[in-house]
């Protein structure tokens, strides 16, 4: 391994850059550049094209705040589709919800799974519990398909600006998914970087409106992705976030996590007051 | 003016690189090298020995969260020490508090209030308000030796690594703090990076535990400061940061907020799991 300089953008004028031991893997899938980078400070990393998809030392806020905070959310969910989501990571989060009957995950690259189990498999190997079914195909076909209907659907994607994802946050794919989630059901998904990024992220928002009657904005800081808190959507027909806290504050979590709870899953949608003005509307 | 680019660390491996274009003021105090910078994305900054102070895009985060927390936890703040604050944006913020009757505000250093008053004029002209009694002293000298006492302290001062503000992160320092408060006195300030430098911010709670019966961590994100949410100290006699929320919610805000409203002042004391443990002790 040869020490080198990983960097990032956050615009078009910041870049993070982040020392770096060496590359441990790189190769080229049908959709994807994939390589894997040993960083001092946010060590392992998994990078597709170019682009930061996680790394040890966060993500587990990431995961954690996909999962959770529509899980604990929703009063008995059973049924969980994951779309994207290949490392495993949100697999494993899911799986931390005893009551849970199946997992259907939809990932359209096989060889990000082949490449997490390797080299991270607390992530990975979630992928082989028995709860768990994967499909390996494009998640958009998927939900334009089925009859069935799941309690969450959590989208783990790339981000919009990359190929593959675009077709991740358009309308026909959130109205598909709309259909496939059960009259409690919730989306949860990735969005993006609501300051460096207002735009983009902005758009994806009004797309989710024009489809779910709740969407609400909520946040975490992943400083892997970039300098301020990045935002999630929280999407449903009739469920908002605040509706399973008492439940979670009297039952209890019955697992370890590392960033969540419930002062967090409310804290996430405390809004900037300009950002409030602009998205919770 | 020279384009160039501003680097700052947040770890010994990890840097954030600026894209600039060019140094509006160099100098150098009787206390520290004082730059104004004009950069692509962050607005002009004000870079004390080398360290970003504030800028333009996140300054509104930094002193909205250490005033209005405080002063909105407090019931009926009249008297407001300000330690440090220099460049006029935490006396800003206490003035929108219509309520008040006078904030006294000790800065060690002159040329700081000079250069934020030509540099920054919507912060610095604020130190010009007849409410706003400005004395250019050591603070830890100043609360040493007064014998007043004040409903608010608010430490405004650069980190505890650069040389002067080291004794204002003092046990020695906090005890005259208790000293200057009234029984509902409330004392707030900026701590670091609790994550990048947890051991730093650590070793500065327990200090001021070792002072204050109240002791509780807040954050918020300045990307100018670090990756991750920044934290800050609420400390007191007897007052939470909760006591003021119901009063709040009633009354609402009277005045404009950029980052601040009800929600952060609570979602701010929400801290991620692995903090909570060691911080909320």
């Amino acid at each position: 391994m040869f020490p080198y300089i990983f960097r990032y953008e956050i615009s078009p004028h910041i870049s993070v850059y982040l020392e770096c031991n060496g590359v441990l893997h790189s190769s080229r899938s049908s959709f994807q550049k994939i390589e894997v980078v040993e960083s001092l400070d946010f060590g392992r990393m998994l990078i597709l094209d170019g682009v930061i998809n996680l790394t040890e030392r966060d993500e587990s806020v990431y995961h954690e705040m996909l999962v959770h905070v529509p899980l604990f959310s929703h009063p008995d969910p059973l049924k969980i589709l994951i779309v994207g989501g290949g490392d495993g990571g949100t697999a494993r989060e899911v799986l931390k919800h005893e009551g849970i009957d199946r997992i259907q995950q939809v990932e359209i690259d096989r060889e990000v799974i082949a490449v997490s189990k390797k080299y991270f498999p607390s992530l990975g190997l979630a992928l082989d519990h028995p709860k768990v079914n994967v499909l390996v195909m494009d998640a958009i076909q998927y939900v334009r398909e089925i009859e069935e209907t799941f309690d969450i659907i959590l989208v783990d994607s790339t981000d919009p600006v990359i190929g593959q994802s675009e077709g991740l946050f358009s309308v026909p794919f959130y109205r598909d998914c709309l259909n496939a989630l059960t009259e409690q059901g919730i989306l949860a998904a990735q969005v993006g970087d609501i300051s460096f990024e207002t735009d983009l992220v902005s758009a994806v928002f009004n797309k989710l409106k024009e489809v779910f009657p709740v969407v609400r904005v909520y946040l975490a800081p992943i400083p892997s992705y970039t300098l301020v808190p990045y935002s999630f959507a929280f999407c449903s027909k009739t469920i908002h976030p605040e509706m399973g806290l008492a439940r979670l504050r009297r039952i209890g979590m019955s697992f370890q996590t590392r960033y969540y709870n419930p002062q967090i899953h409310q804290g996430a949608f405390a809004l900037p007051e300009h950002l409030r003005k602009e998205f919770d509307k």
